[in-house]
């Protein structure tokens, strides 16, 4: 964490002084953005991240969440905390997944359950961080706090509820939305730059923009609820997935704190006949099928913190913005949705929450980039391009992890009656590890995905994939970091430079980047801005760290900063060696490579340590020259 | 962390419901803390653990420390800190304190410096948390906001200055104290049953009690200041130690958010004829002599966020308590002194602000187990008869640390002038490395500390010092912990069970301690408490976690708590395969052994698992019977 850059400032470095906008409703903002779950609050703490950009949320519930709904927090999205500064206390109060059980019906006793494997829930080295689970409430409060800390002091606007919105190019905020008080009624509008939908499955959003979730014609359904019991199964404090013989399947997630736990019980699908019937399924009921399905084991339900019967069809909308208009052409997308407002998952492979902040993450540093006059308008068109087909993947993998999880155990005295082996469902578990850890994401070549012609020298940092954090020692101050944790979520691009044997390649690319006026830093840093402000230049050598100079350190690499023109010493890295980044990461030892990382921490390319003119290439669509 | 074990909580569950007593000053509270600086708010932060004791904290200044001050934090101290909930902010804030660099005149011309080398700061494996150096304002703002989120949401009474204090052993509440308001001159009288003066070097209360420091002769001198430098020093980002030929000799020590350096500048010993000198330096000749120091580097100094000549002697007073009166007799103490009233060190070792507040840690769980009443009042004589050995030893250590530090650099050309020769300093300053982490406090063998007879059971776990923590899995989730971060400060002794190989010992002892009515836990837990709010029984067995069953653990390890019943899973460990924590404590795994550890995880005793008789004998003294 870097701080008093611009000299001492007392008190929590992370509670930014305040600029505080006038009060009341502003006539026009920049950003316009309906909801305030997961999706809501992501997009709302990266953007408060930038002092000028005018943000403002709205919420028809009338405060904060207090619990109930989502809790599965995968490894990417922790990593995605990170960079927030929110992982931390998250991975305080989480409880830590650490290992999954399966049950099933005993062979010679089909009432009564046995466990049938324990596996590792996360292959070792997939991220450095776990698996957790934590109430979404929480979740939102770690976000919540983070705006309150932010220049804006930024709080939802609660009990104002969406009504509709027109959209007036010529107009220089093209986004008129109307809304309205839930408790007086009143009518209130409001002109935005972008507007951004993040108002859950029944998103009113979505229908503005004429997109409609599409997929399954039926509903799952499951009741879920958080409980504190006291039981004798041995398992109550790991992951577990019991497939029953006569009660259906159940999925067992311990909680925060060491005594919640939280029971997803599956109901079936929904339909005509069942449906007023599983929509009336009472708390009673569902403690009452879950002890049918915990047998022989006893479970005493203490208290019960909430509880819902949960719907849900696997549906994706065909755009995630309204850049199609109604006769078919083309435009400059102004208004988003992201979230459960563009795609629905069934609770079983903890993705909804999930996917829904990295949508949000994906589209934060775009608009940022664009409002703040880094880059241009055409940027935004990407969003969607990006993420619509990452959720179309994830709902596809969803569908085969639900119907594994949800099928009817196979009898071995009837194997022809069909189902699912627990074994085979262990096996799907640990195949599909990379989907629920959230890192499978992998974005297609584009304008923001550079070709794998160079990925040879980087293999293990795949381009169009989130970038794989290693630990490295930090030159000057000789502390063992993570790379992948200098990338905050400041809307900055990070160029990792690694050395080449001789270390000349890097030193002449150190060179060009600070003077050659084609330089992607020259073009694209505003005048009076750090150096660093748009490319973020760190440099990853092989020697031990006792052997390099700082003093010998490129002009880059010792940037001057702020006020003062005080040196940035955090540029410069070195292997760990007991774990060399060269060798975790497969980067080419002889040749170095340049990596270069989107402000979401997607690879965006990899590249030879003189592809300057590939470098300048990729990055002039992206940025405006200043 | 554990919580909703009486239900479900919602927000942030470090943040107790508020019980709030009557607004206004009490008329008589349990414990009077003079002063808020570490010492004070230690024991403010640990006392407002206990919902029942009633606390106040008073201070002469206006408000919160914003800056200065001390900085450097042991890695005892961060242990310390996660006990109380306080270590990943710290360490997320923190600079980190790698390696120590030092330099000295150069050979051929002494006008210049050069490195002469470079060590690892700590040892590897002394501790796991590392040594860290961060504003002592952050530190107080760490345990004044931990104080805040209590149920009693204790916040110091500012511009309250101290008077004078009577005692009288008939009342109910003895201490009278009385304070005066700084602003208005209003006097204010409170009763309490105890007082504690941590109201630094020119304690208050440390003359009503007739102590005094007692020590050097004269003060040493040392200019101070936070400064934001632009330097070509290479290790401006390392802790250094200079000795410069010419201006004296100087410690820069980095700071926390990359920019700020701490510079102590020597300035030698104040006498009768330098004393006004001194006391009139001027930060701008402060800044001259660091330049001249470092020549023939360049040092900018942009900005000074705080500076201060510092004076301070080495001293001591006799006693930390009141428990001898004016007649020489023996009293039971009723008012102590902690930190700075009771010890002065100098700045260079870094324990002055360390030693105050173990004090206070060794302090705050006697005071609140008296006033719980589950230890008899003598319990609280220990305080002194521990602490002030220790402060002994450590001004011992940093007589001769500053000894080298402050002396003059050997001449090659010349040795017979004398003079320590940096390598000299290298070697001493690794060889006092368990001194300056604040691992070296060892108690001798008194009430609270038993005899070395079993040893041999557990020879890294050494009665008297802090329990040495290491990695184990937690049974019953699988999740990879640290042994001693089952240890928070809520004031519970905690009983480790290490298996031995058999296993039939360690579930004898489990049977003991859950049914003999000679067992402590039996003796000593008020009805109706939880049956771990005592002594709590932790056990590590020696197998890999996925070969013990949670549904075979003996019963004390899965104690039913709270309103509810609920099991606690937190209390069975196994080894760490990749760490065993048997090897690397020198746990005997065939016959095992029993630790047992103070609430402030010092280790009292190590016997064998059927020294169930010599359990009982030795905290019989120390508890009530229930």
């Amino acid at each position: 964490m870097q701080f008093h850059l611009n000299g001492f400032q007392v008190g929590d470095p992370e509670r930014h002084p305040a600029q505080l906008p006038a009060s009341g409703w502003p006539d026009s903002v920049d950003v316009l953005i309906v909801g305030s779950g997961p999706a809501g609050l992501v997009l709302a703490s990266q953007l408060t991240r930038f002092p000028n950009i005018v943000t403002r949320v709205v919420e028809r519930r009338s405060g904060r969440l207090q619990l109930g709904q989502a809790d599965g927090i995968a490894c990417r999205t922790v990593e995605m905390f990170n960079a927030f500064g929110l992982a931390d206390q998250l991975l305080r109060e989480a409880y830590w997944v650490n290992e999954t059980a399966f049950w099933r019906p005993q062979a010679d006793d089909r009432q009564r359950i046995e466990r049938t494997g324990r596996v590792q829930d996360t292959e070792d080295g997939l991220s450095e961080f776990p698996h957790v689970i934590v109430n979404q409430a929480r979740i939102q409060d770690y976000l919540l706090d983070s705006m309150l800390k932010s220049p804006q002091r930024l709080e939802p606007d609660y009990n104002l509820e969406w009504v509709g919105v027109t959209r007036d190019d010529h107009a220089t905020h093209p986004v008129l939305a109307t809304l309205k008080t839930t408790d007086t009624d009143q009518m209130v509008q409001v002109r935005a730059r972008y507007l951004v939908g993040c108002d859950g499955a029944r998103s009113k959003v979505r229908a503005a923009i004429g997109q409609q979730l599409r997929g399954d014609a039926a509903n799952h359904a499951w009741g879920v609820m958080d409980v504190l019991p006291v039981t004798d199964f041995p398992d109550i404090r790991l992951k577990v997935a019991v497939q029953s013989s006569v009660s259906g399947n159940m999925l067992m997630i311990p909680r925060e704190g060491g005594h919640l736990v939280r029971l997803y019980v599956d109901l079936g699908e929904v339909t005509e006949e069942n449906r007023t019937a599983i929509r009336a399924t009472s708390v009673e009921q569902l403690i009452a099928t879950a002890q049918r399905i915990l047998h022989p084991y006893e479970l005493d339900v203490k208290s019960v913190a909430w509880f819902s019967v949960y719907e849900v069809g696997q549906r994706l909308t065909d755009r995630f913005d309204d850049a199609v208009d109604a006769t078919g052409e083309f435009r400059e997308p102004r208004i988003f949705i992201a979230g459960d407002a563009c795609h629905t998952h069934s609770a079983k492979a903890g993705q909804g929450m999930n996917v829904s902040m990295q949508d949000a993450f994906n589209l934060g540093w775009k608009l940022a980039a664009v409002l703040e006059g880094r880059s241009p308008e055409r940027l935004l068109a990407s969003y969607s391009q990006e993420r619509q087909p990452v959720a179309r993947e994830l709902i596809s993998f969803d569908k085969e992890w639900s119907a594994m999880i949800g099928a009817r155990p196979k009898d071995p005295s009837n194997p022809a009656a069909g189902g699912v082996d627990p074994t085979q469902l262990q096996a799907y578990f640990v195949k599909a590890g990379r989907y629920t850890a959230g890192v499978a994401t992998h974005y297609r070549p584009g304008p923001l995905t550079g070709p794998d012609t160079w990925q040879g020298l980087a293999r293990g940092l795949v381009v169009g994939t989130r970038f794989h954090s290693a630990p490295v020692i930090r030159l000057a101050d000789a502390r063992p970091v993570h790379l992948g944790h200098a990338a905050t979520a400041d809307g900055r691009w990070r160029l990792y430079a690694f050395a080449d044997a001789s270390g000349l390649g890097l030193v002449n690319l150190c060179e060009y980047l600070l003077d050659d006026p084609a330089s992607p830093v020259r073009q694209f840093t505003p005048a009076g801005a750090d150096l660093d402000s748009v490319l973020d230049v760190r440099a990853v050598f092989q020697q031990p760290h006792r052997e390099m100079k700082v003093e010998q350190l490129p002009s880059i690499l010792l940037p001057r900063k702020g006020r003062f023109g005080l040196i940035d010493y955090e540029k410069a890295f070195t292997i760990d060696p007991t774990s060399n980044i060269f060798a975790m990461r497969g980067i080419d030892a002889q040749q170095g490579a340049m990596v270069l990382v989107r402000p979401d921490q997607y690879i965006a390319h990899v590249l030879p340590l003189d592809g300057y003119r590939e470098l300048e290439a990729f990055l002039r669509p992206v940025f405006i020259p200043q």
